[in-house]
Protein backbone atom coordinates (compact mmCIF):
# COMPACT_ATOMS: atom_id res chain seq x y z
CA UNK A 1 0.00 0.00 0.00
CA UNK A 2 1.37 3.56 -0.39
CA UNK A 3 3.58 5.16 2.57
CA UNK A 4 3.35 8.22 4.13
CA UNK A 5 6.04 10.15 4.00
CA UNK A 6 5.66 13.07 6.98
CA UNK A 7 7.92 16.09 8.04
CA UNK A 8 7.28 17.66 11.17
CA UNK A 9 7.56 22.00 10.71
CA UNK A 10 8.28 22.61 13.94
CA UNK A 11 7.27 26.56 15.72
CA UNK A 12 10.75 27.97 16.19
CA UNK A 13 10.82 27.32 12.19
CA UNK A 14 13.15 24.10 12.49
CA UNK A 15 11.97 20.72 10.80
CA UNK A 16 12.22 16.99 11.39
CA UNK A 17 11.54 14.51 8.63
CA UNK A 18 12.88 11.32 7.57
CA UNK A 19 16.26 11.81 6.62
CA UNK A 20 17.05 13.84 9.60
CA UNK A 21 16.18 10.75 11.75
CA UNK A 22 17.64 8.10 9.32
CA UNK A 23 20.95 10.12 10.51
CA UNK A 24 20.48 9.99 14.07
CA UNK A 25 19.52 6.18 14.32
CA UNK A 26 22.92 5.34 12.16
CA UNK A 27 24.96 7.70 14.11
CA UNK A 28 23.79 5.95 17.34
CA UNK A 29 23.99 2.04 16.14
CA UNK A 30 27.30 2.96 14.26
CA UNK A 31 28.74 5.20 17.31
CA UNK A 32 30.39 8.04 15.55
CA UNK A 33 28.38 10.75 12.81
CA UNK A 34 31.29 9.74 10.48
CA UNK A 35 30.35 5.76 10.37
CA UNK A 36 27.00 7.02 10.27
CA UNK A 37 27.17 9.31 7.54
CA UNK A 38 29.34 6.49 5.37
CA UNK A 39 25.99 4.30 5.67
CA UNK A 40 24.06 6.90 4.54
CA UNK A 41 26.40 7.95 1.65
CA UNK A 42 26.48 11.03 3.08
CA UNK A 43 29.56 13.31 3.67
CA UNK A 44 30.50 13.82 6.58
CA UNK A 45 30.27 17.98 6.35
CA UNK A 46 26.88 17.25 5.32
CA UNK A 47 25.85 15.08 8.51
CA UNK A 48 27.42 17.46 10.62
CA UNK A 49 25.17 20.40 9.37
CA UNK A 50 22.55 18.18 10.18
CA UNK A 51 23.63 17.16 13.39
CA UNK A 52 24.33 20.96 14.30
CA UNK A 53 20.77 21.87 12.53
CA UNK A 54 19.38 19.45 15.23
CA UNK A 55 21.17 20.01 17.96
CA UNK A 56 20.46 24.09 18.01
CA UNK A 57 16.89 23.51 17.77
CA UNK A 58 16.51 21.37 21.42
CA UNK A 59 17.57 22.84 24.75
CA UNK A 60 19.67 19.75 25.03
CA UNK A 61 21.87 19.05 21.99
CA UNK A 62 20.27 15.53 20.48
CA UNK A 63 24.35 13.99 19.75
CA UNK A 64 26.94 14.05 21.89
CA UNK A 65 30.73 13.79 20.76
CA UNK A 66 33.32 12.35 22.62
CA UNK A 67 36.85 13.57 21.11
CA UNK A 68 40.59 11.91 21.21
CA UNK A 69 41.42 8.50 22.75
CA UNK A 70 43.04 5.66 21.08
CA UNK A 71 39.97 5.27 18.38
CA UNK A 72 39.53 9.25 17.50
CA UNK A 73 36.45 9.39 19.87
CA UNK A 74 32.66 9.08 18.92
CA UNK A 75 29.15 9.84 19.10
CA UNK A 76 25.97 8.59 21.07
CA UNK A 77 22.37 10.21 21.28
CA UNK A 78 21.42 12.01 24.05
CA UNK A 79 18.09 11.34 26.03
CA UNK A 80 16.74 13.76 24.31
CA UNK A 81 18.22 12.59 20.72
CA UNK A 82 16.63 9.19 21.36
CA UNK A 83 13.26 10.96 22.21
CA UNK A 84 12.85 12.70 18.41
CA UNK A 85 14.04 9.58 17.14
CA UNK A 86 11.67 7.28 19.09
CA UNK A 87 8.97 10.11 18.98
CA UNK A 88 9.17 11.06 14.92
CA UNK A 89 9.10 6.69 14.55
CA UNK A 90 5.40 6.34 16.62
CA UNK A 91 4.09 9.00 14.80
CA UNK A 92 4.89 7.89 11.74
CA UNK A 93 3.50 4.37 12.61
CA UNK A 94 0.54 5.92 13.81
CA UNK A 95 -0.17 8.20 11.27
CA UNK A 96 0.14 5.58 8.41
CA UNK A 97 -2.31 3.49 10.32
CA UNK A 98 -5.10 6.18 10.43
CA UNK A 99 -4.13 7.51 6.95
CA UNK A 100 -4.54 3.43 5.69
CA UNK A 101 -8.45 4.28 4.56
CA UNK A 102 -7.71 7.19 2.73
CA UNK A 103 -4.65 6.04 1.45
CA UNK A 104 -6.59 3.31 0.27
CA UNK A 105 -9.91 4.67 -1.35
CA UNK A 106 -6.97 7.21 -3.38
CA UNK A 107 -5.03 3.75 -4.42
CA UNK A 108 -8.70 2.68 -5.83
CA UNK A 109 -8.58 5.19 -8.49
CA UNK A 110 -5.04 4.41 -9.65
CA UNK A 111 -4.15 3.43 -13.56
CA UNK A 112 -3.76 -0.25 -14.22
CA UNK A 113 -0.44 -0.61 -15.09
CA UNK B 1 1.81 23.54 17.77
CA UNK B 2 4.32 21.87 14.82
CA UNK B 3 2.36 20.76 11.84
CA UNK B 4 2.76 17.84 9.73
CA UNK B 5 3.83 17.90 6.55
CA UNK B 6 2.87 14.89 4.56
CA UNK B 7 3.16 13.20 1.43
CA UNK B 8 1.72 10.03 -0.28
CA UNK B 9 4.27 7.86 -2.22
CA UNK B 10 1.97 5.85 -4.23
CA UNK B 11 2.52 1.92 -4.96
CA UNK B 12 2.67 3.32 -8.41
CA UNK B 13 5.40 5.43 -8.07
CA UNK B 14 3.98 8.29 -8.06
CA UNK B 15 3.23 11.38 -5.10
CA UNK B 16 0.71 13.43 -4.21
CA UNK B 17 1.45 15.95 -1.71
CA UNK B 18 0.09 19.31 -0.83
CA UNK B 19 1.75 21.43 -3.29
CA UNK B 20 0.06 19.51 -6.23
CA UNK B 21 -2.98 19.28 -3.81
CA UNK B 22 -3.17 23.40 -3.31
CA UNK B 23 -3.13 23.69 -7.64
CA UNK B 24 -6.02 21.36 -7.76
CA UNK B 25 -7.76 23.27 -5.25
CA UNK B 26 -6.91 26.26 -7.02
CA UNK B 27 -7.94 25.00 -10.32
CA UNK B 28 -11.31 24.14 -9.17
CA UNK B 29 -11.85 27.42 -6.99
CA UNK B 30 -10.09 29.74 -10.40
CA UNK B 31 -12.44 27.40 -13.33
CA UNK B 32 -9.27 27.37 -15.32
CA UNK B 33 -5.23 26.18 -15.00
CA UNK B 34 -4.02 29.26 -15.35
CA UNK B 35 -5.74 31.27 -13.38
CA UNK B 36 -5.66 28.25 -10.36
CA UNK B 37 -1.53 28.57 -11.48
CA UNK B 38 -1.53 32.55 -11.04
CA UNK B 39 -2.99 32.60 -7.41
CA UNK B 40 -0.06 30.31 -6.72
CA UNK B 41 2.16 32.45 -8.48
CA UNK B 42 3.11 29.30 -10.52
CA UNK B 43 4.22 29.26 -14.23
CA UNK B 44 1.20 27.93 -16.46
CA UNK B 45 3.66 25.51 -17.66
CA UNK B 46 4.58 24.13 -14.47
CA UNK B 47 0.77 23.91 -13.32
CA UNK B 48 0.36 21.61 -17.02
CA UNK B 49 3.21 19.06 -16.03
CA UNK B 50 1.70 18.88 -12.89
CA UNK B 51 -1.46 18.39 -13.62
CA UNK B 52 -0.52 16.24 -16.51
CA UNK B 53 1.76 13.92 -13.71
CA UNK B 54 -1.60 13.49 -11.75
CA UNK B 55 -3.56 12.84 -14.71
CA UNK B 56 -1.46 9.96 -16.18
CA UNK B 57 -1.46 8.53 -12.41
CA UNK B 58 -5.17 7.44 -12.21
CA UNK B 59 -7.30 5.48 -14.20
CA UNK B 60 -9.18 8.79 -15.02
CA UNK B 61 -8.10 11.99 -15.15
CA UNK B 62 -8.29 14.66 -12.14
CA UNK B 63 -8.76 17.96 -14.58
CA UNK B 64 -10.86 18.26 -17.28
CA UNK B 65 -10.40 21.16 -19.90
CA UNK B 66 -12.76 22.65 -22.28
CA UNK B 67 -11.44 24.46 -25.00
CA UNK B 68 -12.62 27.12 -27.18
CA UNK B 69 -15.55 29.26 -26.42
CA UNK B 70 -15.71 32.97 -25.82
CA UNK B 71 -13.94 32.92 -22.46
CA UNK B 72 -11.05 30.57 -23.67
CA UNK B 73 -12.18 27.19 -22.27
CA UNK B 74 -11.31 26.40 -18.72
CA UNK B 75 -11.03 23.76 -16.48
CA UNK B 76 -12.86 21.58 -13.30
CA UNK B 77 -12.06 18.54 -11.61
CA UNK B 78 -13.16 15.35 -12.44
CA UNK B 79 -15.04 13.21 -9.34
CA UNK B 80 -11.64 11.75 -9.57
CA UNK B 81 -9.90 14.55 -8.82
CA UNK B 82 -12.30 15.66 -6.28
CA UNK B 83 -11.78 12.42 -4.25
CA UNK B 84 -7.90 12.22 -4.22
CA UNK B 85 -8.17 16.20 -2.90
CA UNK B 86 -10.72 15.20 0.10
CA UNK B 87 -9.09 12.26 0.80
CA UNK B 88 -5.83 14.24 1.08
CA UNK B 89 -7.02 16.90 3.13
CA UNK B 90 -9.02 14.18 5.30
CA UNK B 91 -5.78 12.19 6.11
CA UNK B 92 -3.99 15.29 6.82
CA UNK B 93 -6.44 16.26 9.64
CA UNK B 94 -6.69 12.40 10.90
CA UNK B 95 -2.59 12.14 11.14
CA UNK B 96 -2.30 15.70 12.91
CA UNK B 97 -4.80 14.75 15.05
CA UNK B 98 -3.44 11.63 15.79
CA UNK B 99 0.37 12.99 15.85
CA UNK B 100 -0.27 15.46 18.28
CA UNK B 101 0.66 13.49 21.26
CA UNK B 102 4.05 13.15 19.74
CA UNK B 103 4.50 16.53 18.31
CA UNK B 104 3.71 18.07 21.64
CA UNK B 105 6.94 15.50 23.33
CA UNK B 106 9.29 16.63 20.92
CA UNK B 107 8.48 20.57 20.90
CA UNK B 108 8.51 20.27 24.77
CA UNK B 109 11.97 19.81 24.16
CA UNK B 110 13.00 22.74 22.12
CA UNK B 111 14.95 25.77 22.83
CA UNK B 112 13.64 28.66 24.38
CA UNK B 113 14.32 31.56 22.27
Amino acid sequence: MGRLNIRIDLDSGGRIGPGKIALLEHISAAGSISAGARELNMSYKRAWDLVEELNVLFSTPVVETRTGGKRGGGAQLTSVGQLVVSRFRALEIAAQATAKEHIDAIQAQLAAN
